[in-house]
């Protein structure tokens, strides 16, 4: 059973603050600066360029992706860690698009999150081979899914309501038409069980820095089933991915398997702030994970209906439909979560009018959320929102 | 006149070590974990997502990027970090392809670091439109620029022997030819004086782990001349690098300028690295440093012939066709840099038979010049080399 007053201590969460917003940057494991430090005037400061041999720094990328394949169903020696998850996606669907060079279609839905379209948009003008980007409304998905697919694209977790697709459901179908599926786990991956390979999906891509809470633009990860790994020639071909990069040969020749994943030199801080951060996942079972998110989820929900009538939930009722997270529609949202925000209580807000909350059990508990709640409550009861200030729009919304 | 004891005193340097390594990775200025404790702490840890727009965090790329340009002679606004230098190369060239949709080739020399080879082989057959890349001694390669080339993709030092090409004869023949030039700055940035506005490059790219000491994996950076930056379409269309990312349209715009070159979220810590390191620069005049390098490469090579007749100078011997680093032959020359490093002097090797030193007058004086060289000249009269344990390869050389 996972002792979340024990998960909860891992973190340097700020005082007198309700931290909401773990689906967009996890708070500060108090082991990260540490390890930084460490990393900085031990390794760094006295290895110098040794670090790359006795620090190990050349292997990070792969043993900290062994870090995270095993809280997403992943074999060892098949996620490799580094980049931004967009420059993820656009590997992994440039491969599917390779090996199935007789199709046209990328099949995604309108509750992806941007850049995963715009990287495809990208990738299919670059290619200028005649690919399409079809776009359906999320609950048509799977029925988009037909024999000119060649890949799904599909971000577990819609980033504003939280929906949850059903992966089991829309792998089969892409399988069964012959397409790829390249799922996304921005929202997934440390907010419930994954199991990439037993559901059997192609590729996978991930960010850090929400649910794992790696820090500010910590490197992304992908998996590629072991199957094709091998299979798969990289568009972004850099030297790490190089089947010998220290030999300096003037032709490129691919890795074995996830390594040809790897692109340019890995950024060792950041990837050493990543593994840090993974420490606590060692005395964690993410089915506790969930079951608690589930929990605090429908208190938030029962008690935000109870007291707000003007806020509408935006996620799914049924919890099995829904990832870590509340949503909430509220014409003044945006106002709104600036008022919460000047209380204490960090969610965030999208356009045109979500509130959204991020449920993380890991530093989250049920006395938090009665205090959110309750905060919440008494903005919309006093019209706390109706004031200039919680009008005006920063840079990040 | 830069005060060298005064950058001297910025750096941590390893306790009786001297490094002559920082061509490969500059050593940890001494600013670097202070700034980074306070992202972490007080930004990250007090701030959490909020960081983002009360810490600056979403500017920060262009913030640094315009600090970075004032080191290579370009325009505040005209350059982005980000990323690795071979994503920085993949968009740049992809870029220019694009920009020359008539011509076929890409023009390179055998040089040039083997990512920037692989990245542009990547493209090519992602693109599958018959481009080549036209590989050719880098004596030859102004000759090979002719009116089917879209690109001249140099770096301007040579990794291995320090060769700097002249890249105004270079870029002057590209545009005579009507073909873009995309110039790796990754040996020059911080090495010497660099004017890519002057010179009129298209395009430059680098990485800040070398002169710029901004630590294992720092982001590259890209700029792109002012008058193409409007008119490119990227290839690797992230959200960051559109017009309004906080917009979250489903269809890609790019960004104004020189932000379209971002691509997905920025590594905080890791530029906050960088952004620590480059106060050096503050206090700095490049033509000093040029000034200082040349004398103390001068002073190792004619101290190196003088007391090590096995070693070979694989250096131009004109210092004004070097970078800032110097390189020897010697058939066992691996095991003789195991064995300065045994002894307390970094340099490293590069395959078959390339001993390399990096000459940085910010933290390197004629006395570590001189040591090194006793060193060096001790080994060779000692034939301490001949040792087995110094001929074991590690997995970075």
């Amino acid at each position: 059973m996972t002792d979340f007053a024990k998960t909860r201590a891992f973190f340097d969460l700020p005082e007198g603050i309700i931290y909401l917003d773990g689906n967009s940057l996890g708070p500060l494991p108090s082991a990260v600066p540490v390890r930084l430090d460490h990393v900085m005037r031990l390794e760094w400061g006295e290895m110098v360029i040794t670090g790359w041999n006795r620090a190990g720094w050349i292997d990070m990328p792969r043993r900290v992706g062994d870090r995270i394949a095993r809280l997403i169903g992943a074999a060892p020696g098949t996620v490799v860690v580094g980049d931004t998850l967009s420059i993820k996606v656009y590997q992994a669907l440039a491969s599917a698009l390779d090996l199935r060079p007789d199709r046209r279609k990328i099949v995604s839905d309108s509750g992806n999150f941007p850049t995963d379209l715009y990287m495809a948009e990208g990738l299919i003008r670059s290619l200028d081979r005649g690919h399409e980007l079809s776009l359906s409304a999320p609950e048509n998905l799977e029925a988009a899914i037909d024999e000119d697919t060649a890949a799904l694209l599909v971000t577990e977790v819609d980033y504003r309501t939280g929906r949850r697709h059903d992966m089991a459901r829309l792998i089969a179908k892409a399988h069964q038409k012959g397409a790829l599926v390249i799922w996304d786990l921005a929202h997934s991956a440390g907010a419930f069980p994954v199991d990439v390979s037993g559901l059997g999906a192609d590729f996978a891509v991930g960010c850090t820095y929400k649910y794992l809470n790696a820090g500010p633009g910590a490197p992304a990860f992908i998996y590629v089933a072991p199957e094709l790994a091998d299979r798969v020639t990289p568009a972004l071909s850099g030297w790490m991915g190089h089947e010998a990069p220290f030999a300096f040969d003037l032709d490129y020749r691919a890795g074995h398997g996830i390594d040809r994943m790897r692109v340019g030199t890995p950024p060792i801080l950041q990837i050493a702030a990543l593994d840090a951060a993974l420490d606590v996942w060692d005395e964690v079972d993410l089915a506790d994970v969930r079951a608690q998110s589930v929990a605090l989820s429908e208190r938030f929900i029962a008690g935000v209906e109870a007291a707000c009538p003007d806020l509408t939930l935006a996620s799914p009722r049924d919890p099995a439909r829904r990832g870590s997270q509340v949503a909430f529609r509220f014409e003044h949202g945006y106002a709104a979560m600036q008022a919460m925000i000047a209380r204490g209580v960090i969610g965030d807000f999208r356009a045109p009018d979500i509130m959204r909350f991020g449920i993380t059990p890991l530093y989250v508990g049920a006395d938090e959320i009665d205090r959110a709640v309750g905060i919440l409550a008494e903005i919309m009861a006093t019209r706390a929102w109706d004031e200039p200030a919680y009008h005006r729009r920063e840079a990040v919304t």
